[in-house]
């Protein structure tokens, strides 16, 4: 990885935690909710999404303070999907990211309503940007929530659950994630690119670039989970198998997963060059979230 | 109760039904994420919210088409805020308007995400509606989302699982339901009205009136779990002094109870006046809610 790039994703992660922490510190609201949204938005993790609606904006324009509501936007949605993905019912998991989980720090009912939360304010932090005007404000609020919702996101994630008790075919396997990771990055690459006033054409393109940006950055979840190192991955490795889930590993071998990676990529690549992005940060992070360890 | 109210409230009903059940029978979702959603939509209720919203808006204008994606909106986050509130980690109740709760005709992860999609969703029906302009959506969506997230409802919910360990104080009492109850009431006066045009005067005026709307509504239900009949609540009565829950009957005795409410009938009277919509259907609910058996 270029130290360029090092530089770009460790400044943007700053000025979001930042960012993140300040939106949620400055809320009126009881104490005990407050805590539970600011530990699992202060709980780190990759920041993806709202480091690739960056990318994405500055791949067509320069200053990009206007996508920044729209970058904790996601983010909050991304980590109230965590919350509730962790909760007994769900996944029932008691670490993520190294840290114990929300509801093992608080207790479920907080988790859930913390959760909530999250997912709620991420709207009104769009609709209150006096950076953005009206007619943005609808298409971001629009397409936020088409990717969050039953058509998005959450679908994936009911898909995900119902496939655990049967064995999915690699054309499932890539509908379930392409709703339940691939739709939020898909909002994060549009977003940006829409903001920076990238043509209808150019944000065709994004959208395709997206799509498999989506799947590899899921190939390599799923490489990881047999291949990854416990530590620097902040969870346990394994468990997919265990719980007998279908991934590429087990569909395809490590070996055929790691070439479906590669098509993945190239694909990625070209339609990152249609749409005039092949300069920009996007081709960088393609590699970084195609090969990383963590 | 009024003939006319009668039929206006039951019109009512049956328009927002209809609507209800179509907007989420067009979605293209999994299959058991819509029947969950459905469900819990079609389960009943008195559609409050909804109904007080066109009552706003018949205050002050007349064909009321362009308040419907809002009624859809609120009566989604106001039912998933009682799919949520069921789950056992939460109140942990089996029924819910004499049915079976989600969580018990679905399991518990997917009344969880089937609440999860119902709130994404209620933003995207306001950001899709075509009868709407960009304005008047960002200035709904702002709204609904400070009403329905951490400052308003959720910060409702975390308090009143707060106040069951301690006794509250009146004042105390008031602020929870103001939150949990009065903020979701006060979206819908204050919208219904808002897209009627009324005036920043009288939109102040409504905000009082929805104030003490929401505490009159609160003070019943607390008379209701004292002396009401089961059959007609469809759940059962008594579970606030099983729970040792600070209610008005128990800060104020019944007859204290009953007062204090005519005090916020007066008051919600009062701020109707002053707002010009004393002869609309929003007095007339002000009794019905204040006397309802159910």
């Amino acid at each position: 990885m270029s130290r360029e790039l090092i530089g770009y994703i460790e400044n943007s992660k700053e000025l979001l935690q930042e960012a993140l922490h300040q939106s949620l510190q400055k809320l009126l609201i009881p104490e005990q909710l407050k805590q539970s949204m600011l530990y699992s938005i202060n709980a780190g993790g990759k920041r993806l999404r709202p480091i690739l609606l960056m990318a994405s904006y500055d791949a067509y324009a320069n200053n990009n303070k206007k996508v920044l509501s729209s970058c904790l936007a996601v983010e909050m949605i991304h980590t109230y999907s965590l919350i509730h993905d962790d909760l007994p019912a769900m996944d029932n998991d008691d670490y993520r990211r190294g840290k114990p989980t929300n509801h093992k720090v608080f207790d479920e009912s907080t988790a859930i309503l913390a959760g909530d939360a999250l997912l709620t304010y991420s709207f009104e932090i769009i609709a209150e940007d006096p950076l953005l005007n009206d007619t943005q404000k609808v298409e971001i609020i629009r397409l936020l929530s088409a990717c969050g919702g039953p058509t998005g996101m959450v679908g994936g994630q009911i898909l995900d659950m119902e496939a655990e008790k049967k064995s999915a075919t690699l054309e499932e396997l890539e509908r379930i994630h392409t709703l339940k990771t691939g739709e939020l990055i898909r909002f994060a690459i549009y977003t940006g690119a829409y903001l920076a006033n990238a043509s209808k054409e150019q944000l065709n393109y994004l959208t395709d670039f997206a799509y498999y940006l989506g799947l590899i950055f899921q190939v390599q979840d799923d490489i990881l989970d047999v291949t990854g190192d416990e530590k620097k991955l902040g969870k346990r490795v394994g468990s997919d198998q265990e719980n007998e889930k279908s991934t590429y590993p087990k569909l395809l071998g490590i070996g055929g997963a790691m070439k479906q990676k590669e098509i993945y990529v190239e694909k990625a690549k070209n339609a990152l060059e249609k749409a005039n992005a092949e300069d920009s940060y996007l081709m960088a992070l393609t590699d970084y979230f195609s090969n990383r360890d963590y």
